[in-house]
């Protein structure tokens, strides 16, 4: 991509896709920025603004095409290509990420997941295999991994994640709460739950209160 | 509070509130802004700014008190209360947001877990029973309820969130690949698992690929 696009349209173009998607399956073929703007509850002048970043999609009288725009949007999301994922850490959480259908159907394939429990070790989640912990690196090493979701325990996050830097590994979905200090060109992606929480704890003394 | 504070100070909050908890339990009883921000890789300044927004904390020759500062951005966020909450979907999510005690040290407390899978009602999901959704209602009615964490699937979220909301539940953390278009006075914390994972395939083709 030439241009350098803000985050904050990146942090929304997700949020597009998802939208598209759901019309898509209700068999909606086209949807002019109002009518989208009415659904997503943002302005036609932001939809419009976001997409010209990309060169504005061609949208006609009729409006936007709404299977073309889902493609484009998704090929500028990386959504054309499918990337391997490994998890780290079998607990409850990472169970769930291995048995969420919805990231295979979008491109993201759970290949294995790790735990240091041997307890854990060969058991099933969804589709896969726990494995343990000490074979990560021969597995690495023997098969594509770009992504590793982490959901072990935050003292142990960060150390894993530069070793997985070493073995290979390109990017990361940490869940663990702990930042993971990669080197700039690894991409991270937290989901800090407890954050989140205190995000909705403060709106609730706040915001609630104010109407 | 009387000034309104920017959202993008509150998002960062949360994250002052880890590395203070974290400084706290390693014993560290003052910090500058200065050791604080190579710690949390941002600028001071960011930090005496952020920090101005409530009065600047007070920090002295010796820099902030670790356990004051951690204190004082703890009420701003709400944590001197506690919070009861209760899960809606008993699959893995729920069961992972059930089963983390890092909630309840915080001051939000699981009551009860729902689910409408007979299979799942009466099993335990961390220190709750699983309830049967028919129960939600007498439930909601009878116990107090802050927050409602949704890990059900996204076609049945906005209905129940919207029936929750009747019954008197302040507050949702929303799991469900979905919007949930409640009132203005009800916060709603989104985590769109699905849309963190598209950030991060976005990131990987177009960033990782620049250095």
């Amino acid at each position: 991509m030439e241009k350098k696009i803000s985050s904050a349209v990146i942090k929304r173009l997700p949020r597009y896709y998802r939208y598209l998607s759901e019309l898509l399956e209700g068999g909606t073929e086209r949807i002019s920025s109002q009518e989208l703007s009415q659904k997503m509850n943002v302005t036609a002048s932001q939809i419009r603004q976001d997409f010209n970043n990309f060169g504005g999609f061609g949208q006609q009288g009729y409006g936007y095409n709404v299977a073309v725009l889902r493609e484009e949007i998704g090929k500028i999301l990386g959504l054309d290509q499918s990337y391997q994922v490994i998890i780290i850490g079998a607990g409850n959480l990472g169970q769930a990420l291995a048995n969420y259908a919805g990231f295979e159907k979008r491109g993201f394939l759970v290949s294995a997941i790790f735990d240091i429990n041997p307890d854990k070790v060969g058991n099933m989640a969804g589709k896969v295999e726990v494995l343990d912990m000490k074979d990560l690196e021969s597995y690495v090493a023997s098969h594509q991994v770009d992504i590793a979701a982490l959901t072990l325990p935050k003292a142990k996050a960060p150390e894993v994640a530069a070793d997985l830097v070493k073995m290979g590994v390109r990017a990361f979905w940490n869940f663990a709460a702990t930042d993971l200090n990669l080197p700039d060109n690894i991409p991270v992606e937290n989901v800090h739950l407890a954050e989140s929480l205190m995000r909705l704890s403060y709106n609730i003394v706040n915001v609630s209160q104010d109407s």
